[in-house]
């Protein structure tokens, strides 16, 4: 099944130019081709920047804000992105983004294209093909690797997911239960799956019935299919980690429209929003240390070797000195949400395996978010001990119904790195958003671009004496920006 | 510190009568005696059934409403009560209810009285005391024995770890993040306690401050205390369970008043609303085999030996026959929250850990609640797999701050066992609720206890041909039901 992936693996190069058509053989692992560090890096290629284009989005001085250029092709729906690169914390802009629609087709790979003609996202009944549209927010850490990877390549396996699913999706009936072991479904056997061959020539009326069965609905198995393709894509950065070429990690936004319905997908701390008629949807939330507490003492308590005698499941306030043992101190255990008085002992004086508020809040000390893509050799400074096992890269996905409700073109759903939130409020975007839309024609199709520039602008600031500074003087935000700015008034409205 | 507890435990008599002062050694655990089964069988002491009174409550096939005398000893706040005990499946009325206003005083034993003199649940500045007004439900199952111990026992519990905080909930700065060893914090202290003697003497403002401290709410701390509560309350249960004299489990929802907040705890699938000014506040959230389905999987998929080789950690839509082996399968993992398809593997043929849906939800095909105390030697039958590491005897609390808002007479907050609320909705709670005190003046005490009644009366049914039948026909509940309304207008408008 992974086939074609790898096939897309093999094609990986850095920069944005054609891809040679590598073919590793059937049956072996693909050549490990992860992106090549340094020179090899890139942009998404939706930016189609140029070499010196792409030197310039590169100068942490300027900080000079990208975004698809009016000239060139469009983003699906009249998408609007913009991007901005930090202010010196690393080398490369670690955020990566892709948009993409692809179609599923359970016949043969799934062909990839920014813009294929006719393909509006509903199934193509004909051909028994299905088509969603994906934009996905990668903000990578410790390096550009598995950004850069994860970008290329999770649509990819969210369609391998979906492959079983072609035919299932498009029904009217609620999914199977159980499939045939060949795991093609046709519409005529649908009612039989559940039951063995041997029933199979009763007639329906008289065919036994579980005395228990649950109803799994359609929507179900898309977030099944979402939440497999990225442990899949995980286990593939795990393998090209091995050789050392895929560094780091990387948080995951990523939203599939299909089939009437927005799914959006988060393993990190990025965030999505909704703007419908002035009002703010929450469409994801953070995962950190902080929100994620009880989930990773659990772990702790549950597996202490992985604490490697070093830290402590229990949370304290602060850190406590030696000095302190034999007196009380406020703790929270894996299964309190209160806090209470304990009496300090040997053990308590660990490291606690979470510390910190806020954005200063870490895992064992090193890492500040609980979930995405990659980490598999991320260790604790100067010690063996792992920190990957308390991450997660499983996303929470939600879901929106995009025909429930009639949107008009200023409808957005608004994707951010952390940079963006990090400063500027889900209200301020939704008043710069609604700012910034008025401004322009309802069907001028550059007005989204023109958010998302406008977002990125007022989150960096302006490079003052003292740094880069909002129009409140406050300090502007030093990270990696990247924003989409997608209208919901699409599909069928826009292309 | 469990010392007042193990007297308590040990003047424990089955019946409503005064208790005898047995003294426990000081050093050694109290004698095991929980209730005495059978005869010794009792109902909430604040009904004060006389012994016909008593057996009449216990006909399975009058299944007459039980409610405090009029005549008798009020509940505090006016307080409403009813209870009814079940169609005949099981022996004895396995709910039990406690309402008491406990004073917590850290220098003697907690004093417990329903109503004592002067005491409106403020804190006693002079005597250094604090009050609590309490209210609790407890469902039993597969035996009274555990119901009955938490009923007596739990807001002991509660008052003990209530007793380190008494100077510390009544001062107005934030509560110190550390003790001193001998625990006890005079106000003068405050400041100093977190630091090291060594640094005593030093001014305040010139005091070394950690970098990083977590500030802590006493909110947190009485939150902290009622979870603690609960676990000792859970290790005493399982001390007497080894004795074989305490059977069964309960779920339990309790209630605290305390410095103006209401601290709701709940852990099994009894349920909390509010009702104000006719709109429903839920107080609390089911804990079932569904809704914590993924804490049970984690546990299963964590620690494998816990089942027993028995049962597998995956969710699957219905039971597997052996040959379906090599098909596809439905199925959900300890971190997914949609549908995928598996190949059915030999393992996948064990019993899943969760099994069935909604009220026939069961973990191990043996329970229906995953959270209550108890159930330390609960087994799957014919095996030697305990239940109990799966079950949690950790509640969640929900606050409500009393004083946001001014309550009339007919505000309430309503608790009841899943007897009422299997057959009555919260909505249908809520106007039955309101219409019954409409009837009655606002300051007329008994129609608290007139609401509860009409709830008993109306989700038991009338006796007809074929059983208990509602108004609309339908099954009345079969299961015990036992029902508080607590008006939101006290403390200070009723005693």
């Amino acid at each position: 099944m992974l086939g074609r992936v790898r096939t897309a693996v093999a094609q990986l190069v850095g920069g944005p130019g054609p891809a040679p058509a590598a073919q590793p053989p059937r049956d072996s692992p693909a050549p490990p081709r992860g992106p090549p560090a340094g020179g090899g890096f890139s942009r998404p290629a939706f930016l189609q920047l140029s070499a010196e284009e792409l030197r310039r989005a590169g100068d942490h001085a300027g900080r000079a804000v990208q975004s698809p250029r009016e000239t060139r092709r469009r983003l699906p729906w009249s998408t609007g992105y913009a991007e901005v690169i930090n202010a010196g914390k690393s080398q490369h802009n670690e955020d990566q983004a892709c948009c993409e629609v692809v179609l599923v087709d359970r016949r043969c790979s799934p062909r990839c294209n920014p813009a294929p003609k006719g393909c509006t996202g509903e199934a193509e009944g004909g051909r028994g093909g299905l088509c969603f549209h994906y934009w996905g927010l990668f903000d990578g850490h410790a390096g550009s690797g598995a950004a850069v990877m994860a970008s290329k390549l999770l649509h990819l396996h969210i369609s391998d997911q979906l492959r079983d699913l072609v035919d299932i999706l498009q029904d009217s009936s609620p999914p199977p239960l159980c499939l045939p072991s060949d795991s093609r479904v046709l519409p005529a056997e649908r009612n039989r799956a559940p039951l063995a061959e041997a029933d199979a020539e009763l007639p329906n009326d008289a065919l036994p019935r579980f005395h228990l069965e649950k109803a799994v609905s359609c929507e179900s198995l898309v977030i099944g299919a979402i939440e497999n393709a990225f442990k899949r894509m995980d286990e593939q950065i795990e393998r090209e980690q091995t050789t050392r070429l895929v560094a780091g990690g990387c948080c995951v936004l990523a939203v599939v429209y299909l089939l009437g319905k927005v799914y959006v997908a988060n393993a990190g701390d990025s965030r999505a929003i909704i703007i419908r008629n002035g009002e703010i949807i929450p469409m994801s939330r953070e995962f950190t240390p902080e929100t994620e507490r009880q989930r990773l003492q659990v772990l702790g308590f549950l597996r202490p070797e992985l604490l490697g005698n070093e830290f402590t499941h229990l949370e304290f306030p602060r850190r406590i000195q030696h000095k302190e043992l034999g007196k009380k101190m406020l703790y929270r255990d894996q299964n309190m949400n209160g806090w209470a008085y304990k009496r300090i002992e040997e053990d308590d004086l660990k490291f606690p395996l979470i510390y910190g508020e806020g954005k200063k809040a870490r895992v064992m000390a090193t890492i500040g978010v609980t979930r995405g893509l990659g980490d598999h050799d991320l260790k604790v400074y100067n010690s063996n001990i792992y920190i990957k096992p308390f991450l997660s890269c499983v996303p929470e996905v939600r879901v929106y119904d995009l025909t429930q409700y009639e949107h008009c073109p200023d409808d957005v759903l608004v994707l951010a790195t952390d940079g963006l939130w990090d400063v500027t409020s889900d209200r301020e975007v939704a008043d710069v958003v609604t700012e910034v839309l008025m401004g322009y024609e309802p069907n001028d199709p550059c007005r989204y671009t023109m958010a998302a520039c406008e977002l990125v602008v007022r989150s960096r600031g302006v490079l003052k004496e003292r740094g880069w500074r909002l129009a409140n003087d406050k300090l502007g935000s030093g990270d990696d920006i990247s924003v989409f700015v997608i209208p919901l008034g699409g599909p069928g409205n826009y292309t």
